[in-house]
């Protein structure tokens, strides 16, 4: 599993699993000087912990984390952070049945086959609790990027067929992200909550699950004053395409900033499918509606609209950075099943256990987080794109 | 530009922009003894070369390939092989005006911002030219893995509007990347030929540009025994999904085999959205439509459909891997466009020049390359996912 | 301090300082299905032990391992293995004085200079106690190595002008390793014990500490039966040089075998030097002397001589692979230094507390675990060097 | 040889072996903005090339520079910069013998058993031609050193038993390395360079070799005002050791500065020993003489004197950086030698051709460049050390 670490310069590496003694990460190359407690993190730990409203699995997971280095008298020294949450809830009773045969949907097939054996105590590395970790790094880099300017907001694009318009009624003032925070589905728009739950809770009755969406937006703070915008298809937007985002983050070509995105995105469980900007939309589109056309706005260079979803050619280029991940449904459902057991013999399941019947609301932390630690990494490579910042630096 | 290498063990670094000497790739990691001549790559070089067909820019070049190290005797050393391709059309008068303002969905401003300085004379390295050294290097990948079993073949899926069936009509025998080569727009379906033909060169009569999409399907070779599948959603295939493809590949979590791949496809210029099996249609489904159910095919366990695409956890499940990759229309139109130049003024521009109406039938090859050097490079990480491999090896 | 991690497949992350709660290390990579319980790890990091004999510091650290993560019914599956140790004795009024001076020899001023603050408790991040997390890993390497067939073992050469010979008067049977475990410097012959630890221990009544010497060997198990060798010079040796050690370790040219050695013995605290096989000695050497012959050895290719340590063009060449590290004297001392506070202002000092007059006894177990995760690494990338190795494990 | 790759931001890839078409480097993550042309490359390699002086091998060859990528207008674009040597003098005839059997010291015999095949025109990727792409390289980072006030220089410090001292009599105002290129042997004090020049002739009519070092500096230009220092021990210098080097530049705990050079050095080929400062003489030394003590030098923090080598827990002190490298006798001698055939029969060789009787001379400039590209990349990583760093650059 030669795959547990993420990041060039601000490298995280993740480890645990569902039903093991506790999980983790450590962040090797965060800068010294960040003021930094253990509540910086327990705040985003806490937005993905289960039980936390009518929609979500009533599991009940404290999920505390103790920082157990890399910070002195409050603030980050530079040495690495080792970040630790015990698991206190996992009980494994709930799941022994699923050593016996291969659950549809879950990794337990391709683990047995790659590993020659498998924590069947639960989905072990697979498990949705893997994410642990990369909230709490997340919560570092988060945290950062708001020093320097940048806020990171997710909220539930969709589900299942009831789609959440990115534009906020209730309240101008606030960012996508704030919004979601305030109803149980994590959507931008408090309005389609009760909706939302009432289809959700269909689904559960059915014993079924349905699959989701969470977009995600990159953008400076406060809020730049650029050209009013067009809205429609998605990756347009009413937000400010001038807000003050940097420029210049993405290490063309391989580790161009959508390109890691991507990766960032779609190693999270579950995710098949990822959108920059207009994203899938582009392929209908004509180049004359899809091209955003540069203006000038306050003395900034500034896009009259955002399609590309703030990159050009892998690197931002000032509009606010806005990806979609498309999360399949949960795995886990009551309707029986046909599966194979380990001994390669034809059987029928009904899995049992408590289980979101949806990804997205949960997820929605655990993209943010992802977004951040992706563009805070490339945010450091940046520093060294121009000889002038050495010199500058080391003069 | 840190972001020029890809790949952990079969590492490749890029090099090379659109008016330069030329362009290249050095692999690094290539195991010693395949056999390796030009014409290997050449074949793969020629599939991405501009003016092969009507609906491609006229623009000539040559693109040959030169081997300049790693091979002795005909087959490769072990050491890095060094791939090199001269320039020898860039005429940079076609492109002399774009020095002067940002063109609209180009990377122009990001690099101005980003270096300081760019290479006016054509796109530099954000320049679709850029992929020769993918697909140099990506035939060097795919002559392994047929000699593993392992067959890629991408194909044009949709362009603008015009979808085509991911099912060959023509010859059930043949594989879609075959069907592709053998019509102008790499269709996998050449029944459709003709109407994608008129619709470009509609576009291109108009001024304008058009998205389009690439699949992209990673096989086992000869195509397995496994049960027949529905049709319907885009990631259900009637090719069999049990065949022979390798269990394991993929290392969780953030080398997952569909992040990497991700990645490798977000990379390449102009894509905006990356789908793995059936992608983004999972957000609307149900967990009891969308669970690959597993059954025994000849003794092996096998998928009823293939929705995953390929992998679950994040592992190739042996099934067919699938992915779709959505391009942007051609930012480079000859419609009038509202900008700025680089002093910071308005201006109104209209792009010169030969410019390819449509991304996606010369990206069916890079997507394939990408796929190829993706794909082995984590093979080979897998080889030591069991102890028990190290000590079969090391006994 | 964005270089806490090594290794590319066997990837490692350490953490942990010496008065934080914890140390620790996250091992990524780990083969699955290797048997492993905390006391295969305890024994590596009692060895490190403060405590243990007259000639080291009298502190005590229980430093006992909790294996967090990675393992499940005694085996490893794979997933990321995260270790433990709890800081228990870190009393830090004996370090309280040293926040006020930059103590001479020591990290703090360059550490300060670096990240603009430091954890003035103790050595922090640069402490000795940073070896654990490499002890607790190197621990895991080693196991996998030896079920293997390879053979890490390290003793101490020299301690200030006394030098241990290479060559075990006492047991011909045992290697240099086991018999360094017997004696109070862990010197390979016993006979030198009384001698150092009198010297010593008049070291320490002065107030001073001393430099010193490990070296270290990796030897195939059961060691083979080469040609008899002659002694004399550092690099020669009576073990048998045809050894079954795997042929083929190390990646050129930049990770060559010896040359990631070096990095990671170089890394460790302390160290000033390093040297391969016949090491410094070569370059007053003539080539008709230094160089190895070839010889054959039952129907083997083996070397009359093992000047080269072991290595050849940066690849393992199956004889024993010798190095050795040079330690300085521990920096802490309590004769009276200059040096100049926080503020600039020149002052006199005297280092108290409780330290080891020199570094070799417990750098021993270090330097063994160090190598060993670099051997096992290594060895995990040369299973691709050839496509042959490739076929024969996806058939 | 999943090796060629070093460097973390300025990353390097090298190529090419000595027989076939050409050799080269390509550059990625070099900053934008830096001058440079053909020539600032040449200057190096010419330093590095045979045939310049009576002591080295009288082969000719050319090696002309071409940069075929990431420069425009004379200056790097950040782009990748592909550099390529083309091989004109490579008579293979002079070689041929050399495929039926294993030469003693070469790396015959290593490469043929990891790789199954090897090159056998010549040394392949283990000639010391493969040092070409390091020069080609480290000329560019050596470039932007000096343009950030940083300047590196080796020198000759022994050929056999010939010790030059590191102190230049001649003129005390250059730096050991400026002396170095004035005489035959590179050696810093010119004064000695009849006697080597007779010893080395006489080791060549005898058809033997001989073992060198190679000393290398890193200093702050221009040289500091540091108080003055003892002389004696290797590691002590005459040079102020306050000299304004960077302070900060390593990334505790594998990649520290030392572990890093360490790295680079013994992975040139024939280095068989590292030494940093004082190097393998502080294990013998006390502390309370090993220690350098702190001082203040016109309001800066300085050090009395520099057996660190101008590292502290592995960052620049911003005293000079001192190293050494210890190179064995060159492996090709024309005396009889025993070795073994391919087919694993014995057989006495005498190996022809034209070689260097002694490897420092031409080294010197190899661990210059290996220098220059290990503080770039470490010093470009030491930018985000600090979050007020970060601050600083993306307010």
């Amino acid at each position: 599993m030669a795959g547990s670490t993420f990041g060039n310069i601000f490298k995280i590496m993740t480890w645990g699993e569902s039903h093991g003694e506790a999980l983790g990460v450590v962040i090797d190359g965060c800068p010294a000087g960040l003021s930094l407690e253990a509540s910086d993190i327990q705040t985003y730990l806490d937005r993905r912990k289960p039980g936390q409203s009518a929609i979500t699995t009533p599991r009940k997971e404290a999920d505390k984390v103790e920082i157990l280095s890399g910070v002195f008298a409050g603030k980050t020294t530079g040495a690495p952070i080792s970040l630790m949450i015990k698991n206190t809830n996992q009980i494994s009773k709930d799941y022994d049945e699923i050593a016996a045969y291969y659950r549809p949907g879950h990794a337990d097939f391709t683990y047995d086959a790659k590993y020659g054996f498998r924590d069947y105590r639960g989905g072990g590395r697979s498990s949705g609790r893997e994410t642990i970790g990369r909230v709490a790094a997340g919560a570092v880099a988060a945290k950062i990027l708001l020093e320097l300017g940048i806020k990171i907001s997710a909220f539930t694009y969709s589900i299942g067929p009831v789609i959440c318009s990115a534009e906020p009624e209730v309240d101008e003032k606030v960012s996508p992200g704030d919004t979601s925070k305030r109803n149980d589905a994590h959507l931008c728009n408090s309005l389609l909550n009760e909706k939302v739950v009432k289809f959700i809770n269909e689904c559960k009755e059915k014993g079924d699950s349905v699959g989701s969406v969470v977009e995600c937006r990159v953008s400076g703070v406060p809020i730049g004053k650029g050209a009013p915008v067009k809205n429609g298809v998605p990756g347009e937007t009413s937000l400010p395409c001038g807000s003050p985002l940097p420029l210049g983050i993405g290490e063309p070509v391989f580790d161009k900033l959508d390109a890691k995105l991507a990766q960032a995105m779609m190693s999270i469980g579950a995710a098949k499918a990822v959108e920059i900007g207009a994203g899938c939309a582009v392929s209908e589109m004509y180049g004359s509606k899809n091209n955003d056309e540069f203006c000038v706005n306050d003395g900034k260079i500034s896009k009259l609209t955002n399609h590309s979803g703030g990159t050009l050619g892998g690197i931002s280029d000032g509009s606010d950075i806005i990806l979609r991940v498309h999360f399949k449904p949960t795995p886990s459902i009551s309707a029986t099943q046909q599966t194979v057991d380990r001994h390669g013999q034809p059987t029928a399941v009904q899995i049992k256990g408590r289980h979101d019947p949806v990804i997205a609301p949960r997820a929605v932390v655990v993209v943010e987080c992802m977004a951040a630690i992706t563009m805070l990494d490339l945010m450091m490579t940046n520093m060294t794109s121009k000889l002038e910042n050495l010199a500058n630096f080391y003069k």
